[in-house]
């Protein structure tokens, strides 16, 4: 973890050049597999993994993500894109392309919690998060050193009460055209709808408790108070509404009656970290749609 | 699972003609292992279980469960509790004392679901559960033929928004003297208040969701509206608060976007029928103490 | 569950009567999904579900699963089926299809224990099996009274060392054109080889550990003698190697140096029960293709 | 994580200054429980924690561990402790007193893989693990610059098929009078019998499989062609049986046909981390006993 040694493993990048990803949503209909399968043949992209699922009864939504090959990507993703546009027309589609050679560029906000973010570090360094860590943002200046070890930015931008307009600011402007997620690693701050409204469904939270229990602070106080025998966290996307958007992922660990609010938390750092990092990991691969306040995980 | 041949497993009785349960809370001090144990010693009693836990932030409250034979229990155990009230003053102790071959006697209520009264039925059958099931209650009458042949007696009374005072009287009159523990095993129907005050820490229920998530009626609806990634049950003691009483064990299962609602309730099945069973067998193994609306559980 | 009243109960069967399911298998190849998905759009099918999977580094294998609504289904499968011959050729498929409508017929063969025949005939009861259950089948009589209340034939054939040439010749004329999957729920025998022919990868066993750990007779005892701090139950296909066939669904619970040998019997009779009953819904559900003694399960 | 500003946090030193544990096993009889209980109180210490457990079948063995607190623990303990051989004689007793503030000082061994290592030191870092980390010793020198920021010494010992005889005498005088406890945390070398006679129940391996499946090498690559649904991790003690040592603590994840060899190493890898981080912390706590091959663990 040393800051002069370090390099990322690489996994597979060669292989993965021309390798792109493609997320749909639209209304059901017959003939959209063939549809979109047909048209990806036709322009010479071979797929490799397909995912699909219909939601039934509530209007019959279809999911649909594939991974494909093409040869001369670069030049040829352009065409198919421009070219896709009819189909999508005709089926009323809600669609994205993704390179999987380009990878993500992630913000990470943390507070004075260090174990989420040294989760990410760890899987990103062992080859296991194909992103790029573009920055760290934080309120306090505790994490610098570690930072900066990786050969990453770090930006240190106090809260106070009175600061929060120019807060955001701040925010806005650091993360502007340099972060494709943001990702509140244990940030403890409310993050304004403005921000919000700019990265829609592109901020992940983990909330310490196994959501919809606990909304809101201190949640391993309140699992203690409540003597519930089982504890979790919840990775999500942020919306205005706190600690209610949707949900990525969720795990849980057992706990007993001599287990402590500071047991809690330990016991709870094990299942955030792995959690947040699995919410990461599928949202850099594209693997989650979102659809009224639900997701679609193709993982 | 027919009437006739029907007899549940009888497992190891002689070995536990002997043996009894010892619950104890009480505020913390030094001693009180050494005084009970030499107690127990100089009474005969031979330890073969034990189990202590000191709560330590909440002002220091103790708990522990002893399991002793003792040669000639009939006899000896009237004896050995006169004789322990003294210990008992010193400490100011809460207790009680159990035989194990006493078998504590169910009523087991449900409605129209048979899954969880299923399973308490086959784990009695296969001598897991060591208690006598009483009776069953029910405000339907669909489940009579399958009670009848196992031999134990079914009590229809149907529940009416006009009949609830009536209804609430004929239960008091037909569990009086015949239970031990209420067992609420998917019965949809609010206990009032009075009942519940005849039996403070033995109504156990079974709620379909991972509590404290999910209060209130049709949680599976809830959870899948929400979007959850695991679901979970919870048996609890009843108290006047809706779903608000002592958890006694939980459980979960992971879920995706595939399951609709259908498949959640399908799901829970499985994990509601785990769940109160091993409630209810912990309960009649005496291995539960209440505390501030919290359990400690000696398993 | 008694058997004058019986009904299992019929979710969802006339929205069946169209749906058909079909597996593939066969080397991967650059426009698979076009082939297949253009072939059935313009046989009318509307795809609902559709699952993928490209098996990479051991030689490139390609498997899908497709939900399809055709309208007639009775008439036109025959139809789709026989022009489908020439796709599959071009792919060099091994490709089936199912018709959801047409249950199929199981045949449970059974010993001493009840748990699992229990859960599959509650669950089948409780319509979550969509399944016919053709006959149970078993060396001792015990169940007969059980499984007859059901409506369900009994057939009892007592296995001695001397009788297994017999058995065996019995066994297969009672099955023969009656049963499609054989469901070996704590049949404690060995099967023979020329049974196992007859139902390639339709004979599913659950056997009481986490495989391949404690191969063989008395698996919880081997367990408890080698101090494991978790079990488990494995549902598989039967092959001639013992206890060796494709692994069809695992699963696992936490056991404590406090459980003897009774108590994992006991903890894993739950286990056991989950575990078979789940294999054989993805069974019925086609969900399970077999390669190279491996299983890929689309759920 | 930077070396200079790092300090372990201090969770509660002061409280545990006059904490001491006691484990005992020795065979079942009436009294013993009273007994040392009555021997703890009448020298002033207050039993703030107990666990016992009687293995029955297997010739009545008895096991209890105490925490207890004793006023002047540093010069009372060793008077304690000679008036205890007493009471150990008459009840055949094999026994340890631990100090809590006496933090047991561990050797980490590593090869080439940091994760397990990485985990012990943010545990460490963060309070969780109340040990010292006396030193990493590896065969490979890549890791040292990562622990000497620690401020931990580092010993790179090479290991050829020459040199075995020389590696196991430099070890055994690197850890000799240094650790009380060895770590084997992914150090992927066979342990002579010499090192585990200095060491016996000392040295803590992880293996990375569900053991006792999948033992020796690769056994990720075993666990993906034998088709497995379930993967898991398991920390023992080690003996001279290759991965045949009594078994500390087991844990698992799900997988899936599409998870391949470096899939399931990746998963596993969390897996690995906590099943070792949880056995090293129960061990510095003097949570447990070993017997006949097997543990007891009071957590």
């Amino acid at each position: 973890m040393q800051s002069n040694s370090y390099q990322p493993q690489q996994s597979g990048q060669s292989e993965k050049k021309n390798r792109a990803r493609m997320l749909i949503s639209c209304p059901d209909r017959p003939g959209i597999v063939a549809a979109v399968s047909h048209f990806l043949y036709e322009h010479g992209a071979n797929i490799v993994q397909s995912d699909q699922y219909t939601m039934d009864p509530e209007g019959g939504m279809f999911f649909i993500r594939f991974e494909f090959d093409l040869a001369d990507l670069d030049k040829e993703l352009p065409v198919l894109q421009e070219d896709f546009a009819r189909v999508a027309d005709r089926f009323d589609m809600k669609w994205h392309t993704f390179r999987a050679s380009r990878k993500k560029r992630l913000a990470i906000f943390v507070s004075k919690e260090d174990h989420c973010l040294l989760e990410l570090l760890w899987q990103w360094q062992a080859g296991d998060l194909d992103a790029e860590i573009a920055m760290v943002v934080s309120n306090h200046d505790d994490m610098r050193a570690l930072v900066e070890s990786f050969g990453i930015p770090y930006h240190h931008i106090p809260v106070t009460p009175d600061t929060k307009a120019e807060v955001e600011k701040k925010h806005l402007e650091i993360v502007s055209d340099k972060a494709d997620l943001i990702v509140l690693a244990r940030y403890m701050q409310i993050i304004p709808p403005k921000f919000i409204e700019q990265y829609p469904n592109r901020i992940i939270n983990i909330h310490h408790s196994f959501l919809p229990a606990f909304v809101g602070g201190k949640p391993y106080a309140q699992a203690y108070k409540r003597g519930v025998k089982i504890i979790g966290a919840t990775a999500h996307y942020v919306t205005e509404e706190l600690d209610g958007g949707p949900i990525i992922e969720q795990d849980v660990q057992r706990v007993s009656h001599r287990d402590n609010v500071e047991d809690l938390k330990r016991i709870g750092r094990t299942i955030e970290r792995v959690v947040l990092a699995r919410a990461v990991k599928w949202h850099i691969e594209d693997r989650v749609l979102v659809h009224q306040n639900k997701t679609v995980v193709f993982n």
